[in-house]
């Protein structure tokens, strides 16, 4: 008997028709002789109209509240979809994150899962209960109500996969599965029929945002399975899984497994740092201490004891990094700072790159073959990553998705 | 320092708007230099909603689930009466009945409270914030969501006053206090200024819909005085009490203090039952494992070996009622049975009435003298109550009132 757990987005559960028609799916993977477990994130809208709500009552509502009040989402709509399948005559219970065992550390809004009792999921699965748990929530070890920040729901789900030691964690989502770009730039692009731990997580880094890359990070850390699939047809979708299981499946050999790009880029540089120890590590310091994420960073060759240095953030975080510059700029004697926010980020990601020498010169080629200009590098084992213009952004992906022949059939 | 609790109803949180304005009654408590732990019901029609959406989603959903879902309710409003405290810069955390020790019995929708842990109140009380507790929900030895029942909120003011020694748990509702009789009726009604535990209790039972009959039990059980005031002004209402305290309310003596009514009623007469030992057990044992709530019961003096049987249930069991006799009937050789629905019953409350021989001659003379007929009689130590014909309600209401003189000031 299998063990699979499934999670179900909050569209999937917007209302009562919807909620009638996931309880028939699982029911249908019950009746195959799998125990079930399933994760549910909030109906529809609901999390938006409670964030509506606190705001109209406080200015600045305590995190902790927050997560009071959010969590509630969850715990209707597993309510709901459990009553649903006891109406379709399954044996069905809900559970709260508290009640499913979900320990978390006491981050309010974007706590982080330590660990999982499962002794209470085990006892309703040997009873053949379909097991229905809130998605995106725990408790701490003093009794508090957490949430895990955006996506997730994935992560709940793959992390009770891990704990159950389950075949599989099937996420369902509004797309067929994981594609070698966006479908919306590149209507030949190809679903793939499985992708690394890796790969996926450079993808889900990059903007692909069919699974949270903390979902994908637990998945490689307890080797589990996930299944991305549609939830509108019965199609197999793309299975992320270890290099090891990869080898396995018989795919066309493809070094380039997909082509991601990020729009939400901007690009500052600070002219004439006095090369001296310590000057980076005071300006990474001081981006960290707010809480800005740096993604790329490039220092140039030195000269005249002076260098450059280079990094992109998100656009959104642009004001808060101007604030930090123009402070730090005189601590650490930079003679002064530009920033670009018309920027975006292409990239290929590919496992095989590692093994197969020329994938970036081929990247960087067929970019200057078609007169797009590149501003910036960076790369890994597994992604070569460029920054360009933004308005050339989805010329460019077509370009390298037919460079690295990406839209043919695998 | 006194430690007050307060409960406010789904009315009083049901926007926004209404949730500022308790936090700041709430918050103006605190200023006086009380300890403040306040109770809340579901914003106002939270819990009708989520009825609604279950049915959507099930004909017949478990209880259990159930109780998932409308917990739910008062989640939200406590976690946004909190948020609105802090905005106001008041310290102040929200708890579930599940954080706030609040432990049940496991019988879904209608528990009971076995016990309440306060330590966690304590430790909030002592950092000086003011708690918000989720009323009408607690949690089993088993970690399952329960909720109250009707009038549950009630329940746990009162309950988590006891626990907490509380000098207080002021109950605030939409009239100003307890009244001697339903002021929609009598116009010259008058707010009773105290009134006994026992005496709340029956006029409670009685269709006082201002406080549940259970809150008024575990009151008196452990002795918490009880305010019953309004939400919309600062008036004192009324205050509920053991019978000692009501000794030092200066007031006029009274013997009688409130008229009450019940429209939910329906009379059956079981005729020609043989009048042997057991019969009237048979009939109460089996009505009551239909769970019909059987009220005033009536045996006619025995002639020739016969008895006839008159008893009251509320108007909604009254299909039940008769299956259940339908039934019984040939089992203790009775000849037939009726049933009458347009009768109402109307009573009379007072403790002085004990002490005091008469009160219930002068209620059946003024009702006589307005021929009006008493079809069965009922008395206990501090009520005397009358079936009568239901369309001659009101009338009877206005006579008793004016009769025993309440329509005085106090």
């Amino acid at each position: 008997m299998a063990i699979i757990v499934q999670k179900f987005g909050g569209s999937s559960v917007a209302n009562a028709e919807c909620i009638k028609r996931v309880a028939k799916r699982i029911g249908s993977t019950y009746d195959k002789g799998n125990q079930v477990v399933v994760v549910v994130s909030a109906m529809g809208d609901t999390t938006d109209n409670l964030i509506d709500l606190a705001k109209q009552v406080a200015k600045n509502p305590p995190k902790r509240e927050m997560d009071m009040l959010l969590s509630t989402g969850e715990q209707q709509s597993v309510a709901l979809l459990a009553m649903a399948l006891n109406d379709l005559g399954y044996r069905s219970v809900s559970l709260t994150g508290q009640q499913a065992g979900i320990l978390t550390d006491p981050v309010h809004s974007k706590s982080k899962i330590l660990s999982i009792d499962s002794t209470r999921l085990e006892e309703e699965l040997s009873l053949n209960r379909i097991v229905i748990v809130a998605g995106f929530q725990g408790v701490t070890e003093e009794n508090e109500i957490t949430t895990l920040g955006r996506g997730g729901s994935d992560t709940s789900a793959v992390a009770l996969a891990a704990a159950l030691n389950a075949d599989v964690c099937e996420i369902f989502t509004d797309v067929d599965g994981v594609y070698t770009t966006d479908p919306r730039i590149v209507p030949k692009a190809q679903k793939l029929s499985a992708i690394s731990y890796d790969e996926m997580l450079e993808l889900a880094c990059l903007g692909a945002a069919v699974l949270h890359p903390r979902s994908v990070e637990i998945a490689k850390e307890f080797g589990v399975k996930i299944h991305v699939r549609s939830s509108f047809n019965e199609n197999i979708g793309t299975i992320v899984q270890g290099v090891e299981e990869m080898n396995k499946i018989v795919e066309k050999e493809m070094v380039v497994r997909g082509v991601a790009y990020d729009l939400n880029v901007a690009k500052v540089t600070l002219f004439d740092v006095p090369d001296i120890p310590g000057s980076a590590s005071k300006l990474f310091r001081a981006l960290a201490d707010e809480k800005i994420n740096v993604d790329m960073i490039i220092q140039s060759q030195q000269r005249d004891n002076i260098t450059d240095i280079s990094f992109t953030i998100t656009k959104d975080d642009l004001e808060k990094t101007k604030e930090v510059l123009a402070d730090i700029k005189e601590k650490i004697g930079a003679r002064e700072f530009s920033y670009d926010s018309d920027v975006a980020k292409i990239s290929i990601v590919g496992a095989g790159m590692i093994t197969n020498p020329g994938v970036a010169a081929r990247m960087f080629e067929a970019l200057a073959e078609n007169n797009i200009n590149i501003e910036m590098i960076a790369t890994s084992e597994i992604k070569v990553s460029c920054i360009i213009r933004s308005e050339l952004i989805k010329k460019a992906v077509v370009i390298l998705h037919e460079a690295f022949e990406l839209d043919q059939p695998a």
